[in-house]
């Protein structure tokens, strides 16, 4: 954990954490809508991808290229989506987001589609082992 | 232009030309309420960032912080919007986009916001001339 560094409190309300990555925490939603990881770099007051020095940037990139093969090796889904937006958390954080035809947002972007829900505890507990097993 | 390599029609319909980095042509989308630009990389049947090769993505984000950096120093925006759907159109291609604070769909994300408008041709041409001369 990188000095200064501290999770953003929504972010941790959300997720569970599923793996440290060299520069990024790798965080699942808690939203069984879709299987959504987030990656959270751990730097202080990173608020843009071009607040990361540019090795940073590279690492971050394969971080990205990583939580996306787990989640194509696991899923198989239609569509990847990827986002940095941060309108509502400023906190620097990736999206990487396993999509489907027909899911609850398709062809949408999933943030603010639906109302909020969350896995059963059983199921959020073999998603976070089935997710730390593929990172590992 | 690489082999193989054909634009989009739905981004060619959308978009103007204002770079072409190493990997990817830069493209301006004609929607007049955010400063928007899409990078699409000349590699023939991408969907994903992880179609491309570890040391093109170093490239991706490399160019997509060169985008970054143009629309902060002509607009000097609030936040930077980066992402990568493609649930509409395929082709791999890379949103950069300006956010500020009580714009047309903030804090919400741009996709699918608001009915599409096009900037009045003399502005396009004034705003394409400056990011060209921003990105030579």
């Amino acid at each position: 954990m990188a000095a200064g560094f501290a999770l953003h409190p929504q972010l941790a309300a959300d997720t569970v954490p599923v793996a440290d990555f060299a520069l990024s925490t790798v965080l699942l939603m808690d939203e069984p809508a879709w299987p959504w990881l987030v990656l959270v770099p751990r730097r202080e007051s990173l608020r843009e991808i071009i607040d990361l020095a540019a090795p940073e940037r590279a690492l971050l990139i394969e971080e990205i290229a990583r939580a996306s093969t787990v989640l194509q090796s696991l899923f198989a889904p239609d569509k990847l989506n990827v986002g940095a937006l941060g309108n509502m958390v400023p906190q620097l954080h990736v999206h990487v987001i396993a999509r489907n035809i027909g899911d609850p947002a398709w062809p949408s972007p999933v943030w603010g589609a639906k109302a909020r829900e969350r896995y059963q505890p059983a199921d959020l507990q073999d998603l976070v082992r089935r997710l730390r097993g593929a990172f590992a």
